[in-house]
């Protein structure tokens, strides 16, 4: 994607980001329906479903050769990321929303043929917008975000992760994460892997690590994370498919190594 | 305490509090010295201890026959709670502030023989103080905070609660503690008890466990927390001594009866 017109889809999807996030905080205090989809902890409320809509028909109307991946219903089936493709969560921290009212986000990875090319998580009820251009850069509103520390010791981390990583499960040994939070400084867990992945950027975490998400939970915060120093890949160092669920690691290059030789241990299957 | 002193005393912490928050926000982007207290995660900074010095003097000065329990050295070692007592965390969420510059609180409990009678709880970045007085209701800045929902299901509960918890540790059984994090709705780790239990008054938050905290970290955030309802215990429901420290649980009572019962199995020794 060249610059132009790079300059071009940020500026409208900025636009429409903060139109959307207005309308949210608007009707956020109004009755909003709540489905439960899969389970009771995946809630969806009704303005999740109008906030994706609006997206998507916009998109539609201007960019009508663009691709739409998103969580709601309203996008694609793309079996492949040829060509331009927004990848939307439409509100990122449903359970945040729900009952927190606020930390939840606007998520949109805007990617060229598979290459992240702009990236939007919009903090919607704190009106601030993290935002990045492929090459240009990482910004929080109007503040350019200064790179990762590289050096940054292993004791010093203060990292994201939600507690079911301590807990008996089938991807990796329970015991060694535990180690893990032993050893690092500091564990957080803030509910919205969008948000998370921009605390990341802003340097406020330095590492995030999230068992099983979709494409619209990361494809911003992973082109965010990378204009700062930042890496992202599944538990196995491997690059994450956005057409498919991954697990995900982002932090810088010698943490990620030394979390997944040491702690990330695999359960034989 | 009547009504008339206590409302004096309140407004005299109030306006030392926000006096105190508008010192740290001036100071924090400055270059400041970070000692290394107990260990690595148990930083300390000279703002922390110019903070609590401003409000030994101040109280000695005003109030020269109260009596203060606090963190960094300016407190007395007291042995009872008799009389009026001031208990400070001076910045409370200290790795936060280090490492985020925000997401900390200044903490004041204000107790009359034992009995709390005021809470304060200032997060200065986002200049918010959380308050209360005994039986007057608690308040986020000028708003009233509503009531606890009582009659809350347990899968829908969001808890605040330390990694730590779920795994290997010598008090309670960790296999329990990770059925209690799968059975709720979800779990959050804020990294400063004063605002998670600032947070359970709100609502954002149905309660906060905590392994061992001190008199400091939750004096003022038991006073709030009571006035809408809320309980506070140690994880044997036992009250809180305030001149030891003890685990914490904060939340309805029906909800902490069930946690202790059937998830805070206490390890043999």
């Amino acid at each position: 994607m060249n610059t132009e017109i790079r300059e071009e889809i940020f500026k409208q999807a900025k636009k429409w980001v903060l139109e959307a996030g207005e309308t949210i905080r608007t009707k956020i205090n109004e009755p909003y329906e709540i489905d439960v989809k899969s389970n009771a902890n995946d809630l969806v409320t009704t303005l999740d479903k109008d906030t994706e809509f609006f997206f998507a028909t916009n998109i539609k109307s201007v960019y009508p050769d663009h691709h739409l991946l998103s969580e709601e219903g309203y996008g694609e089936d793309l079996t492949t990321l040829d060509g331009t493709v927004w990848i939307i969560d439409p509100i990122d921290g449903t359970m945040n929303f729900v009952h927190q009212k606020k930390h939840f986000a606007i998520s949109i990875g805007i990617y060229q043929d598979g290459i992240g090319e702009i990236g939007l998580i919009y903090d919607v009820m704190a009106d601030v917008l993290y935002h990045a251009k492929k090459n240009e850069g990482a910004y929080k509103n109007n503040a350019k975000l200064a790179p990762l520390n590289q050096n940054l010791k292993f004791e010093e981390v203060i990292f994201g992760l939600n507690h079911f990583w301590l807990c008996e499960n089938r991807l990796v040994d329970e015991h060694s994460m535990q180690k893990f939070v032993k050893k690092i400084r500091g564990a957080r867990t803030y509910g919205s892997a969008a948000l998370e992945l921009a605390y990341v950027a802003e340097g406020i975490m330095d590492g995030y690590l999230s068992m099983s998400l979709s494409a619209w939970d990361v494809a911003a915060g992973i082109v965010i994370v990378n204009e700062v120093g930042g890496i992202t890949s599944n538990i196995d160092g491997e690059q994450i498919n956005m057409l498919k669920k991954n697990s995900i690691l982002t932090c810088n290059a010698a943490i990620q190594r030394n979390i997944i030789d040491n702690y990330l241990i695999k359960k034989r299957k």
